[in-house]
């Protein structure tokens, strides 16, 4: 027989009504360990991780797409105009669409188009600060929070008065 | 007099026209080094990673309210049913604004406010998976670009065959 032990993770878990059931880890010395995440529906069979990773995937696009049109505009005025007038009628919203279109433009577009996928290939995986992304978070949450609480406070203690 | 070397730091440093002017490090035995990253332009003040932060925070806040809203389902309806019609009336698309919103609703509203800005933080410091996000848009960006690497071929070797 196996024995099962709930083990709480998060200080928050007087929160949890119901258990998180998206990660389970079994050790090899069969006790299973319950994930003690707060329930979010309401994303399927994705997670807010993937709906996070997808939205920064089309931010990495519009990165992309920025970060090379500038370096053509020092050494490549022509390819730089090309960009700017496709960018110019069709919307960087998809970036997947947006690259599939300028690859099927003309060669020269399609040249570009590879130097882009190329960019953001880079980007995500070398530039872009993931440790910085998270301080960053961490700290507006909590800046907000308390301004939020702040302001609520001042204009209600003004009423008061 | 300093003597200033410059050391490449991403294999995609020949993509540089323009040294990034965001992060310099100056040793404490006189040389310079400059960070090579791939320059973004655009963004001011501001950096890719405050504006990601800034989408992140407001995408917490929208996780924050459907937490909340599940957990009142099950132990709360009348708090849920309140909380339900607020959101049919209130846009979420600025987090921040309608938690400011919901604080001034009533003293019951207040009180889901308070939960919400609570969990937001509680998710975005424990709960979210910040390597997972990293790992998945990583992946992401690689099946995409092979993705359409690949249709792009089989469209036009189908076409020239």
């Amino acid at each position: 027989m196996e024995s099962s032990t709930l083990i709480p993770v998060s200080p928050f878990s007087f929160f949890l009504p119901k258990p998180h059931n998206r990660t389970w880890i079994r050790r090899n010395y069969s006790t299973t360990i319950q994930c003690n995440k707060m329930y979010v529906p309401g994303f399927g069979e994705a997670s807010p991780e993937a709906k996070a990773a997808n939205h920064l995937h089309d931010f990495f696009t519009y990165i992309a797409v920025r970060i090379v049109n500038a370096q053509l505009e020092s050494y490549n005025r022509e390819a730089h105009a090309e960009l700017t007038e496709f960018l110019d009628t069709h919307s960087l919203k998809d970036g997947d669409k947006f690259c599939a279109d300028l690859m099927r433009e003309s060669p020269r577009h399609k040249t570009l188009a590879l130097r882009i996928l190329e960019v953001r290939s880079a980007y995500c995986k070398n530039d872009f600060e993931w440790d910085n992304l998270k301080r960053l978070a961490s700290k507006m949450v909590d800046d907000h929070n308390t301004r939020l609480m702040r302001d609520y406070v001042l204009e209600t203690s003004h009423e008061e008065s």
